[in-house]
């Protein structure tokens, strides 16, 4: 079976999270995690008569990072309309290839019903799963797209890759992510003023970038070796 | 683009039918018919304020029989718990075939919340869908169940893999390795002893992560800024 979580980041209406709880059970997922939900909506939707034991036992973060740290591939979920950055579009076709090719601890991630996934929370993301809606009308109902994209991926789990998992997890990644953003603090390259739109085309190029657990661990040793000496030419200064 | 006509028959919730003309307008579907709907909830659903032209649209019949009379393929959905009858299933991949062999008019049928459709109902049905849902939790919240179905109508056109990104090409990446190369040497992080090895790791991570063009000359300037920064410090030393 699939190992997928679904992530609700600041979802707004107790249906909505009802409805995508309900349907993640509909299609054989149990794995729910909510970021910073509005603690009146979360209340409301777990306690309601029709509440599934997904919501019961669903897992609240503060932050996505926390939600999604021990997971090798996050896919966030956007319309096209509303991707304005640069970040390769996946389609459900490519999502199925790339679960048959690798093994993975998966992610989905969906924004709030509102303002979905705003470009802070999509540089958490190694892809973007966009459904293939009309340009007319692309946006999906909260509990109507968790429903589609449960179900697309509950459609082919023979062909999957049985393959140990030998991708970094997220939480690794933001480890030598914190790096080096240090370091490059350290040698003047982030400023204030750049310092948020560089981080999240640090992030995203990191994770895109797939590395191995090993990589990152000969990333981070180099990283340390870096700022060990540029700390050092400071403090000579 | 495929004939498809969502027929609801005897839907008692407005939120529901919002939902499903919400959920054929993301999927390119237009053609509704509502079969019986109890009046109040009709006019409800029709008169909210965010009733799509869909739903504004569609016709509302007084049997199902009518709802259909000019289909070549009418598909009752239905939880497979629920069917009684003998008639044979079909999954979304049979229906997939049979629209892709057969030039068809067609025309999926939903019951109520409550009950389904019944056996009268699946009666004027040529076929039964029934989706692969969980046998624990079998039975979908209508509005989910027509995206699931419309999606699936629509994943054919849908299939395209959307447009690559420009990866950067080898010459790109080995300036951005001479760069990375000089920094872990002022860095003191490649020595004498381990620096055949470590480039060549580092040049397979490079070329395994794919990167574009746009992100090798991110991370070349960032790469120039630290060693500048470094050269100072043993300047200054």
């Amino acid at each position: 079976m699939l190992s997928c979580r679904v992530v609700l980041v600041r979802p707004r209406d107790p249906n909505n999270i009802g409805a995508a709880a309900r349907a993640m059970k509909n299609f054989g997922f149990t794995d729910l995690a909510v970021v910073a939900p509005y603690a009146p909506v979360w209340t409301e939707a777990v306690s309601a008569v029709n509440a599934t034991d997904v919501l019961t036992s669903a897992r609240v973060c503060d932050t996505l990072a926390e939600a999604v740290a021990d997971c090798t591939l996050v896919v966030g979920t956007a319309d096209r309309t509303r991707v304005e950055w640069k970040q390769p579009l996946f389609t459900p076709v490519d999502l199925q290839r790339e679960l048959s090719a690798n093994s993975h601890r998966l992610a989905l991630v969906f924004g709030s019903e509102k303002h979905g996934l705003t470009n802070d929370d999509l540089s958490f993301c190694h892809r973007v799963l966009s459904l293939p809606t009309a340009p007319d009308c692309p946006s999906m109902n909260l509990g109507q797209a968790v429903a589609v994209c449960c179900y697309e991926l509950s459609r082919d789990e023979a062909g999957r890759s049985a393959a140990p998992v030998v991708t970094a997890a997220a939480g690794e990644l933001e480890t030598s992510l914190k790096l080096m953003l240090e370091v490059l603090q350290l040698s003047g390259f982030l400023l204030p003023g750049n310092e948020p739109v560089r981080t999240r085309k640090l992030r995203q190029s990191l994770l895109q970038a797939q590395l191995s657990s090993q990589e990152v661990s000969f990333l981070c040793g180099a990283l340390r070796q870096i700022k060990s000496q540029l700390e050092k030419g400071t403090h000579e200064t």
